[in-house]
């Protein structure tokens, strides 16, 4: 049986993405979704919505989209790659540049899907731990600089914080490969690296719909680069990767920037709420540019976050706990509604 | 600039999906689209769906769509994958099997996607030329059955004919890889391979909605296998590949077995009138286990076929056309409604 499948797939365990329990009336502040809904036009077009257009193929470069994202970012439609969910987007880049003999390097802890990507490309990894503070290491070792491609998190995940842009510039100017700045919670922070993407031609910034926009049920997610590396990026997607009611409500949503700012800052205030009940509390919370705070129980010992973890999913409330030496210390708390926190805070 | 990229992915070239026209009034009978509406229940919960949910990422593993396939094919939910589309679940099959040093069987000629696969992969394709008539070689070389992976399109496209089961067997029972079935157009069929699944433990089926269940939009296909297949295959797959919307609408579609019918019996009925109307005209016509036939217009040389497809599209009737030896003599022609064809055949 074995003989099937390469040893690489064998051996490996694949990707485990945060539970999506069937119960109703969970609190579910364990995978970073929005808690406000989309855009109100959505509803206007999937009630009009002729179905006898599903039996046709959708559009295979997603033409219109793209052109709404690029005039949004003030950019070309041929610098813009629309994928199904970043997640995909992040696995074109992989399969552009890496192979068994090249490698891909990440800061640990960042995105656990990265990892996953590389194992399935029989890609050597190699992975750069972040400082105590989770800031980047002053010396980058010369084995990442190296490297085919590195990713970067930007604010981080899961532990909320950004990095200086003058880093990022630095990792841009020093790397021989492609630098993936994985902007999934830019919308929720200071600032972005768009500005960036003149000045080095090896930048891909990658964006999802799932948190800023509400929408991870449709999966869509796009890069932003030069010509030459969408162009690149063009062959190894799949030619239908976007389906049609997504690519619609991508464009609609995308479109309506008032609800997009009204939710962005709601959850910028709802954070505000959270760091500050969970500080009073006694947790140390990490200053976060995400929609999510990266949080450590009171208490020295890693125990008290897993203990935290299992008495709120007791009581119906999830939030995401990574074991590990230093990630096992926090809990990532996604900021929900005010009722959804009053809630979580209650029970601590 | 060069150096970003793997050398397979700069040399390629990339799959060149058939025209998408954004013109309307075009009568498309080029990329083999059911020409018929989808379940009208679709309609329904489209119209009364609460968008509020697709702030939710969708469920990874498409439970509850898997439950409705396995209980349709009389096989465990663990025996089934779905993916975005059909070229999801080739491309996931391609990546769990093959690498640099293996080798990929397939038919030529059958889906043109299948060596664009393996580039992307790295992979060395065994290309098995079928016989003039377009089917399978009496002795199929050993390099081919050696190989990681054969893939093979049954009934065929383009060429729209069949092949005998006894070699679909013999293919199984000889190969020392997986085997997958690509069972795209089965549902216009005489018969399938389904019931050799408990016979072969290599042996894959891959099925679509976008032909018999009109929903190519949507992107849905999934595959039949072992368990053990199945798990490895869930490995490599995007976590959260398929969409809330699409997985709530392949669910209904499923369930519709009624449209589904008369859908099929109505394009099995305009296959025939569009075969013999061909044949009436003298074009050599493959006897058709699909919903396209594969026709070659009177005339020795292929140069008929692509002034036929020039003239065709000219008057504003897509049609597809394959150059080639063997394949430039004929054009693959979509099964569409009775005014198509009309038009169709009043154009030749």
């Amino acid at each position: 049986m074995k003989s099937f499948f390469r040893k690489d797939i064998l051996e490996m365990s694949g990707y485990v993405p945060g539970e999506q329990p069937k119960e109703k009336g969970i609190v579910k502040l364990n995978t970073n979704e929005n808690p406000f809904p989309p855009s109100r036009k959505i509803k206007k077009y999937l009630s009009t919505l002729d179905i006898g257009i599903l039996r046709l193929y959708p559009n295979p470069e997603s033409c219109e989209l793209r052109k709404i994202i690029a005039d949004k970012f003030a950019v070309k439609e041929s610098n813009v790659i629309v994928g199904n969910g970043s997640d995909d987007i992040l696995n074109m880049i992989v399969r552009c540049c890496t192979d068994k003999k090249k490698t891909m390097a990440y800061f640990d802890p960042s995105y656990s899907l990265y990892p996953v990507l590389a194992e399935i490309q029989g890609t050597e990894c190699v992975k750069i731990s972040l400082e105590k503070d989770f800031s980047i290491p002053t010396e980058i070792p010369r084995k990442g600089l190296d490297s085919s491609l590195f990713m970067i998190t930007r604010p981080n995940a899961p532990t909320s914080n950004s990095f200086p842009k003058k880093r990022i510039r630095e990792i841009c100017s020093k790397s021989k490969g492609i630098v993936l700045v994985d902007e999934a919670y830019a919308d929720f922070a200071e600032d972005d690296c768009i500005d960036l993407l003149g000045k080095y031609k090896n930048l891909v910034i990658c964006r999802t719909l799932s948190k800023s926009y509400s929408l991870a049920g449709i999966r869509l997610g796009f890069a932003i680069a030069s010509e030459e590396i969408i162009s690149q990026m063009m062959k190894v997607k799949d030619s239908y990767n976007v389906n049609r009611i997504s690519q619609e409500i991508a464009k609609i949503a995308i479109l309506d920037n008032e609800n997009f700012e009204r939710n962005i800052n709601l959850i910028k205030s709802n954070r505000k709420f959270l760091i500050d009940s969970l500080r009073k509390k006694g947790f140390k919370v990490i200053d976060s540019q995400t929609n999510f705070v990266f949080a450590a129980p009171p208490g020295k010992s890693g125990k008290n976050a897993k203990e935290t973890y299992l008495h709120l999913k007791k009581n119906r409330v999830l939030v995401r706990y990574f074991p590990g030496k230093t990630t096992g210390k926090y809990l990532r708390i996604t900021v929900g509604t005010k009722l959804e926190l009053d809630k979580l805070i209650s029970l601590i």
